[in-house]
């Protein structure tokens, strides 16, 4: 290649990505598993992920860009640097939940191969290697847990327990899934040393949007408790039953999903009441059960271990004020994770010299940068989502955001590729 | 016959019922429509409900007692008096709710039926004649509104109306099913005047047996507010939507359900939040939509009514505080009923004179007796449940509680019977 990155980075300044041609392989991947209404059904290792794989490889192909697949799945695309030194990384998924948006996921992914694209026509070798991740299974729809090919790339789960893993439904087994659609590879997962590893997603909430900023530069994720609850109490007449002999289920259900509201508040974190499920549901019977779910996160460890324990004590005594009783499932536990104040710093910077708006943040949710911050300094590029919609059809962020984050997303590789 | 009611009442002292006659009966009806587990369902006009208006019809007519039918489906035995005084009745309705036990409604029939055999093998003639209902559609499953053969008696309701009414599943009409089963009778509702009416009923609540009471005399029937709202907030990410930005349609709802006990306590009166169903309902969205009822109930309307404001206030300002609004449907408005004290005092009085405790009640249901309460003096006698349990297949009374009440019905008829 002409231009080498030993060059300094300034030259590069200029440098823009293809938007048009990124967008065009976005909308062609979201073809698959298209739903009625504008979103995405793209389950992991389902047929229309084994569809929207074959289209990313066929696209390696095409370009000649090198493709790597290992155990679980995780596919990389690589960009070979000047040195041999550990490779910088971005990436995503291209899974989906079952009612996804168009963004959430692909955008990592495809953002990254649209920059593979824009240095290799602009003749750019860096001086490390680039990858471009597609992580398998990140929504943990149909086989949990969620965030699973990069798990297993940082090694924090043996690839035989994996393989064994059943699906939600009981019906099938991952390594099983995995090689019918042609996607157990051969590498170790973790094969290759990262020297960075930066992520573009929505953000998926409404903070960018509400504050007019551009990009969000991301230092941490915060932990995420979930709880299952069900609570026993006694189905009575609502008209017979005086209030003192009751046990109603669905009273102290109501009580802990405001206690929950009002602990957030005081522990400036976020609580959530998401499921609650009343039996036998009938407008003149005392409730006898409710199985309900907390969704408690908290950027501090320590807050978020009070929140939950405050949680777990409020029910109990919730429960025995009104003579009922309770099970508990614990069903997530995802404490915070620090991410790289020099990676989001990179960011920023970019961000500046691009003229965008940005500022530091929180991300709420859980991705594959979580998982990939105990390998290596990591940090997340946000672009605003209208009115924070995600794990929704109408999930939209508008192309000029799109655009912005992506170009960052450049920059930043670029610098630290350079380093 | 040989011995009239102008005997003085001591003579009749010592009658009792034959309560084995009784309880067979009582077995052979709650055949029809058995469930698994031991319930009984026999909706209203149902082939199930036909069967056992047949049952009742062949024992009349093995017996030779006397049977009306009326327009919308009542039946009344009839007991003749000595005199053309109006008549004292009894009675109650064989029909149940879906998961019906084995003593709400049937109680009332077949203890009334017990109580002509008991007088008809002694050779009583009372005063007065005495009547026995089986009312149509008490329970109002099938058809709304409940206790409609009472309303209908009462003529509180013209009979081309109900004829005219949908079933709930919108598949055929009233007034088609009673000719479909046979029992469209030829006589107006109310063909004939009552003097006094006197329902046997199982309590359905905890009162009389957390109290070691035998008996209930019945002085009021509370009144019965069911009410609608549908909460619509938006959904949205669980991790990345912060506090103050949602809408949280399940933490309005958990709020009002917390404020209709916090109420119910401060007004005396009972209040229920018995079906709430959340969308999307998922663990880490926030919800979007709560459809739930509330099932107000209170003996004083002014109180009742207050109560109910008091609610449509809260759910307005818990919207607004949330940014979220509500819909909201009236289900049902039966105010209070007064019953009549003498006859309570009445029930009170023999039941002491059989030697078994009472005391008066408020009944929380609604019954038959409190439309009979607008056009004659009018009581119930209330039998322990255990455990309160009722409207479920484990609704369960004991024998001898069974056995009391029928008896005490006994003597308050021939007490009424002979004024």
């Amino acid at each position: 290649m002409e231009r080498s990155f030993i060059k300094p980075m300034d030259e590069y300044q200029e440098l823009r990505i293809n938007f048009d041609r990124f967008k065009k392989r976005l909308n062609e991947i979201n073809r698959i598993g298209a739903m009625e209404g504008g979103g995405v059904c793209r389950l992991s290792l389902s047929d229309e992920d084994k569809a929207a794989r074959d289209l990313l490889k066929r696209w390696t192909q095409e370009l000649d860009i090198e493709l790597e697949i290992d155990q679980i799945g995780n596919m990389f695309l690589t960009l070979p640097g000047e040195t041999n030194e550990p490779c910088v990384m971005t990436g995503s998924h291209l899974d989906t939940v079952g009612t996804g948006g168009l963004f959430d996921g692909p955008l990592g992914v495809l953002g990254g191969l649209e920059i593979i694209e824009t240095l290799r026509e602009n003749r750019i070798r860096p001086k490390r290697t680039l990858k471009v991740a597609n992580f398998t299974n990140e929504e943990g729809v149909r086989f949990t847990p969620d965030m699973m090919g990069s798990l297993a790339f940082k090694k924090g789960i043996s690839i035989d327990e994996l393989h064994g893993i059943e699906s939600v439904d009981g019906k099938v087994l991952l390594g099983d899934e995995l090689i019918r659609i042609g996607y157990k590879g051969k590498f170790e997962p973790g094969h290759f040393p990262v020297s960075a590893f930066v992520e573009i997603h929505i953000e998926q909430g409404p903070i960018l949007e509400n504050e007019g900023l551009n990009i969000g530069a991301v230092t941490k994720v915060q932990g995420i408790y979930w709880t299952e609850y069900t609570i026993l109490g006694r189905a009575a007449h609502a008209g017979t039953t005086p209030i003192e002999l009751r046990k109603d289920a669905g009273l102290v259900a109501a009580q802990l999903t405001a206690f929950v509201r009002e602990k957030a508040n005081e522990l400036d974190g976020v609580g959530t009441v998401g499921i609650t499920e009343v039996s036998p549901n009938l407008i003149n019977v005392v409730p006898e059960k409710v199985r309900l779910t907390t969704d408690l996160r908290h950027p501090e460890k320590e807050k978020l271990k009070k929140f939950q324990s405050e949680v777990d004590e409020k029910i109990k005594a919730l429960c025995d004020q009104e003579n009922t009783r309770f099970e508990r499932k614990e069903r997530v536990r995802f404490d915070p994770v620090d991410l790289s104040g020099e990676v989001a710093g990179a960011i920023q910077e970019q961000a500046q010299k691009l003229g965008f708006s940005s500022k530091r943040m929180i991300s709420g949710a859980g991705h594959d940068a979580q998982m990939m911050a105990a390998i290596c300094p990591t940090s997340m590029i946000f672009v605003p989502s209208v009115d924070g919609i995600s794990h929704n059809i109408e999930e939209f962020t508008k192309d000029e955001d799109l655009d912005r984050g992506i170009n960052v997303l450049l920059h930043v590789m670029l610098d630290l590729a350079n380093r």
